[in-house]
């Protein structure tokens, strides 16, 4: 006998159900990508492994899965490697492409290679699926969604203003009110480093900033003193984990602060562009505020950071975020293209609305109308019906056979059909056919040629 | 330097223009899949090795990308095994996952391990790329997308008649009128070979009398005989390669011929119940005719055989295809549940589509509006316009510095855009901005208050 058949761990099903639920946030995530005039490209699901081994550091290439080669692979290997019996040393004589990690590199690829097909600035979004061989655990998939929007070829920060925007639009026609998106500025970060004499140790003062919200100022400064920063540093950073204010309060404090850093005080202009013109047009349901804790991987960024938590009350980790990349394709050998993004967490973003009750019920709804099935020639009449249902655009459907009725209704109530159909003997005879409101129980008699007064009423 | 960065052979980077050209397909076929009352699901791109392999046969286990096992997979390998050096010994024990080769089988997978949780019959469509390590030719690839619709769980002659009209629906709303749908029935196949007494060779019998398309009539017999078909049976198979008329008339004829086989003549009815019920309700575009050479992978197939052949004049292979399978998960443990569905050849699709200029025009246009940056305090005033613009849905944009206007009017231009707007600093003295509209050159000044004059007018 067969073996109940699974799927591999990290990896999911999505049933009818959850992948209307999926579809819905990203139609409306795609809208507004489209709105804000980002435009879509997608890239192969596996790429040449030296497009991306080392782009994501040593931790990064572990958790790339690699594709092993097709036909006798193990005849190419020469018995030296081969006699070292290593994993290290016999996989890029095995495996030549990789499955995509994320959407960045692959990204940064395109560009490069497209470069003449491209008019710059360049705003594309991609939502496509990446994979990384990552220990499964709750809310960590070995095989998950991505969805990114940036841009590249101009460092005019208007980008920076748009994607704060864009970030609001999104989450208020996804009713989720009240998200709150914090910026920071890695030169900022780079201006405090300097102010209190730690310049030359920026990544372990960040990384230690970073944990803030998890470890606490206690722990910040301990972990920071760990790392080799002096305590006459950490005494004069102190102010920053009291920053407090509105963020113009913020802004002058963190100016005057930076005053001796140039660094640290274009940073603040940044920070001081995009909020004055945020301020100006205002936001429909988000709020924007200044985080200068806020690190996100700093390696990466060089500019703006963003990051984009749950409305008050909601437990869950950052639902977006992004920021300001001055090299982006550098590593493909195309130099001074400067780039910025951000992205949607969509399975954190789907458990928040299904924790709020946010997704809309129509979503559940699979089917309008379905036609009970009483045999051959009902059935013919049932599918003219059908036909002319769906031709308007209605989900419609007839059941495939003339099971019992019962079953037919069973059928009717699991798929949450609203209205079932019966065209019998009777009403084939009178060329009519009843419709059952499944809410009520109600039921209603139209003439065949009166179907379109039925649609209207739909 | 780095190298100019490439992607795998087989693989390809779509652009904004050809996702877009590729979705107006995609959009349309869901359409269509949810009003006939499909229901969309979604399965991993990998699956455990043992879920794919051996239900392609030796050629398609060849075909199917292996993944390398994560961490120190070497190790795990035992010494008799590795001092083979044999690929086929050496790859279950390097390799336990593979990507999918096509949607049926994950499906079928789906099937069994979410029985208890499905409402039979199940209708479910999935549109999601495979991958198959076949050599890259023209218009075949490593990496694609099957678009797949099956119904299981009934063995009602309904969904065939469904089918039917699917096909004809999409293509129909695709403007892709006259397509040919051909219909065939596994059981006239075997019908046929048991009247002509090669019923112990039918699997030859049909490959041969598949390639009537390709290798013509002496073709086909003399396949057949090196088959070990013996000339007599060949000989009362002759009236098959010129079995002519209307569905009717080759119905009959067929009906005729195989009277003494109980499966031909079974094979008869169901053909005859599908082109009934087609002729009573009428197609709106599609050509359905009876085609008893069709064979399509025969093995698989256990009644219906659907194809569908792009209009008359257009040189392509088939554009979908489809069938009946009776125990499509029996490969999983589950007996006794039959299928039936059809497929879209999407990239074929996208093709003809190419070639007879049917994409619409407003797709290689993704934006509607752009507005030129006069610098900081303009460029805040056109944000403000570009933020209500895009509240009310239209795609909208703003150059993001104050480059040169011969630039930007270059960047509208490529982009293609329609519609631009000036709005300078005498504009933002007077608070009106200026339409340009690109086509025909003529300007049209507003309020900024009459903006919603504007948005009515696009």
């Amino acid at each position: 006998m067969a073996q109940k058949p699974s799927i591999p761990k990290g990896t999911r099903d999505f049933s009818p159900s959850e992948v209307s639920k999926r579809n819905y946030i990203f139609d409306i995530v795609k809208k507004h990508f489209r709105t804000f005039g980002f435009q879509p490209i997608e890239t192969p699901s596996f790429e040449n492994s030296d497009t991306l081994m080392g782009k994501y550091g040593d931790e990064g290439d572990r958790l790339i899965f690699k594709i092993l080669n097709s036909g006798d692979f193990i005849s190419k290997v020469d018995d030296f490697t081969y006699s070292s019996k290593n994993s290290s040393s016999l996989t890029p004589k095995i495996s030549e492409k990789a499955l995509r990690y994320d959407l960045t590199v692959p990204f940064a690829r395109y560009v490069v290679q497209h470069q003449n097909e491209i008019d710059f600035p360049f705003k594309r979004y991609q939502i496509q699926p990446v994979w990384r061989a990552d220990r499964p655990q709750k809310g960590r998939f070995r095989e998950f969604y991505q969805c990114d929007a940036d841009v590249v070829g101009s460092d005019s920060l208007l980008q920076e203003v748009e994607l704060v925007q864009l970030y609001d639009s999104v989450f208020t026609e996804l009713e989720l009110k009240g998200v709150k998106i914090k910026l920071n500025n890695r030169k900022i970060l780079a201006g405090i480093a300097e102010v209190i004499g730690a310049g030359n140790n920026l990544i372990n003062f960040t990384v230690a900033l970073d944990k803030l919200d998890k470890i606490g100022e206690e722990g910040v400064k301990k972990e920071m003193l760990e790392k080799g920063i002096s305590e006459t540093a950490i005494e004069k950073a102190s102010p920053l984990f009291s920053l407090n204010g509105s963020n113009t309060e913020q802004l002058d404090k963190l100016q005057y602060l930076l005053s001796s850093s140039e660094i640290g005080t274009k940073g603040v202009e940044e920070l001081r562009f995009i909020l004055e013109f945020i301020e100006d047009i205002g936001l429909q349901s988000a709020n924007l505020s200044i985080d200068v804790t806020l690190a996100r991987g700093l390696n990466y960024y060089t500019g703006a950071i963003f990051e984009v938590s749950a409305p008050e009350g909601v437990q869950m980790g950052s639902i977006g975020g992004g920021g300001r990349y001055d090299d982006l394709t550098g590593i493909f050998g195309l130099k001074n293209v400067s780039g910025v993004g951000i992205s949607f967490g969509l399975d954190r973003i789907y458990l928040v609305l299904e924790e709020l009750g946010l997704f809309p019920k129509a979503i559940e709804q699979s089917l309008d109308v379905l036609c009970v099935n009483f045999g051959e020639q009902e059935a013919l009449a049932a599918l003219r019906l059908t036909t002319q249902l769906r031709s308007a655009g209605v989900r419609a459907d007839i059941y495939p056979s003339d099971a019992k009725m019962q079953k037919q209704m069973k059928f009717a109530n699991s798929r949450n059909v609203p209205h079932v159909i019966l065209l019998g003997a009777q009403e084939l005879k009178d060329k009519t056919f009843v419709v059952k409101n499944m809410a009520n129980g109600e039921q209603e008699t139209y003439n065949f040629d009166a179907i379109d007064d039925f649609i209207a009423k739909l």
